[in-house]
């Protein structure tokens, strides 16, 4: 590890730190360097209060000038609701800055680099860049599509079945992987499954961490069959969006808005198409979703090359049977050659099941 | 690493290397030091010749005098092809045994240590026992039951399917697994299919490794349904045995004994019961096979609890699909309860793909 990588490394742990309490911006952490010694360290802890730079300049004060400045992302160039940071970066006398990415947000992207050059200081970027982008992988997306970053979840047997042939699913994974589905879930806007998931399985879909936050709960459900008694209906510590189609019950709609639950009509009739889905809730502002199933979900949204991120927790088990469901399911692709492979691919142990991430490539 | 580790851990790579050319003997390796220096080497390469203490003893000659000798397997101490080691180490003027793990061989079980310790050597058992008893896992079964060792192997998508819905299969896994699977049929003395299997996917079973030998061709089917230009029939490259019920097809037989093909008939008349089969391999020294599939021949096993060993390849891939097979099939079990959970399992990356091991519990 060199020095570069070293002090970048501590920016990205404060920025990594504050994930799920930055939305809708992205994570950011920095750290201040002069004469070998760290004068100062930030991060950006909410939106609307200072970008992780202004806080280590803060810190550091008169010991800024002639220091050289680490930050994850490239320091902003526009007035939004901070000041710009590449300004505040020039105004403090520092000699070198080094980034690790690039802003994706097109507002920036570059400008906030020109602007350092321009004022005669060194600039790096590209240090510890590929961790970096990954860390602000919802933030990547959102920025430029405004649209959700998407991840795919399922805990699986090692045959790939999510219940068995009488669709018995408690519990397939271990205890850690299941309180590594509720960091998930507490990381994640919003969190969505099918209309069979909730009948089926009844699920309270919250988040039981410390300070986890709640995802808006969202269930697709053509026509309206969600039952009054559901734990997503009853339960008030967080928000319930159902999408149906044109075909819904109209007097099942009124209850449920009169429960409190947000009820959008899609176009169509039969099924809820999940790219209209996804295009409503980034105009809702909502920039990550978890899939939590079922196999039809989770093919559909796979067919229309939505889903970004696949996370599997696999339970060292062998249920077998030709019936018992996969996660994921629906018509399928025909040939070996149409299937979607996954990329930076990275599997590790939790507990005694093993956690695969991956992202597909379409 | 202990210096009693590391002399062992030489041992034991020199017993590994000899993988598929031991049969019916265990992997075996020996490492003799005397005054911090290794004198003598030795390996078990083949049955009826020297064991592997005989080796490191006469390559060592005087200077095993007074030294210590590692060996991954108690010493023999019955006259078998070739004489008891025990005796031949207390001959040598051994001072010090260390063994990784006694002998599970019910004829050797302790005597070898007996023999040593009554002619005063000092004797260290247990160095690195865990490697010692999975390296000769295959031996270790069949010393003391006489049925073979059944490993379950099957390359799957992550989401546990073997096909496409269309029953496409090229390629789910890469270029390296397949290797990988040539090596590990290489390493088992029979590979079991089910004739769905042959109809289906016309395979030859061969083991496509440099000097691999070929395992015997096992096909179960219960009505001879198999045709006479399929490759396990046609391919004279290994032997193929197939099992059949009372229900078969007489004609059948005939013209496969005829092309050199073995036929076994079980009792029953619906399907070839997997006990029954296997009885049969172990009375014809049959001590490892390799099951290759499809899911209903992998569900019979694991139903009838004949699977000791789970060989998985996770190709990074997704293809979907209700009706895809997954690699167990069958009916499957009812509760998640009954699941059979697997023991010392272990994952490691080969290409793009993730090899998975595990052991089940019953």
């Amino acid at each position: 590890m060199t020095n570069h990588e070293f002090y970048m490394d501590l920016a990205l742990q404060n920025a990594r730190a504050m994930k799920g309490q930055t939305d809708p911006n992205p994570l950011v952490g920095s750290v201040i360097v002069n004469d070998n010694r760290v004068v100062g360290i930030g991060t950006h802890l909410r939106a609307g209060e200072p970008h992780a730079e202004i806080h280590a300049l803060r810190m550091a004060g008169d010991k800024a000038h002639g220091g050289t400045i680490y930050v994850t992302l490239e320091p902003c160039s526009h007035h939004g609701r901070t000041g710009p940071c590449a300004e505040a970066i020039v105004a403090a006398g520092i000699k070198k800055v080094v980034i690790a990415t690039l802003d994706p947000n097109p507002i920036v992207a570059g400008n906030g680099v020109k602007i350092l050059k321009q004022a005669g200081i060194d600039v790096i970027v590209g240090i510890l860049e590929k961790v970096a982008i990954q860390m602000n992988e919802v933030f990547n997306k959102f920025i430029v599509s405004k649209k959700p970053f998407i991840t795919m979840k399922a805990g699986t047997t090692l045959d790939g079945k999510v219940a068995t042939r009488t669709f018995n699913s408690k519990w397939i994974t271990s205890e850690q992987s299941r309180l590594d589905v509720h960091q998930l879930r507490s990381e994640n806007m919003g969190i969505l499954v099918g209309i069979n998931t909730v009948i089926k399985d009844d699920p309270a879909l919250t988040s039981r961490t410390p300070n986890g936050r709640n995802p808006i709960r969202i269930i697709l459900d053509s026509k309206l069959r969600i039952p009054m008694d559901a734990q997503v209906v009853i339960d008030k510590a967080a928000e319930t969006w159902v999408f149906t189609t044109e075909n819904y019950d109209r007097e099942k709609r009124k209850a449920l808005e009169d429960a409190g639950i947000s009820v959008f009509v899609t176009e169509g009739a039969e099924s809820v198409d999940p790219n209209e889905v996804v295009s409503l809730l980034g105009e809702k502002s909502v920039s990550s979703v978890l899939l939590e199933g079922g196999g039809n979900i989770h093919a559909s949204f796979l067919e229309n090359r939505l889903v970004d991120k696949a996370v599997l927790y696999f339970a060292p088990k062998l249920i077998g049977g030709k019936e018992a469901p996969t996660f994921l399911e629906g018509t399928g692709f025909e040939l070996m050659k149409d299937a979607v492979e996954l990329t930076d691919t990275d599997i590790e142990k939790i507990g005694d099941d093993f956690k695969f991430v991956g992202y597909p490539i379409y």
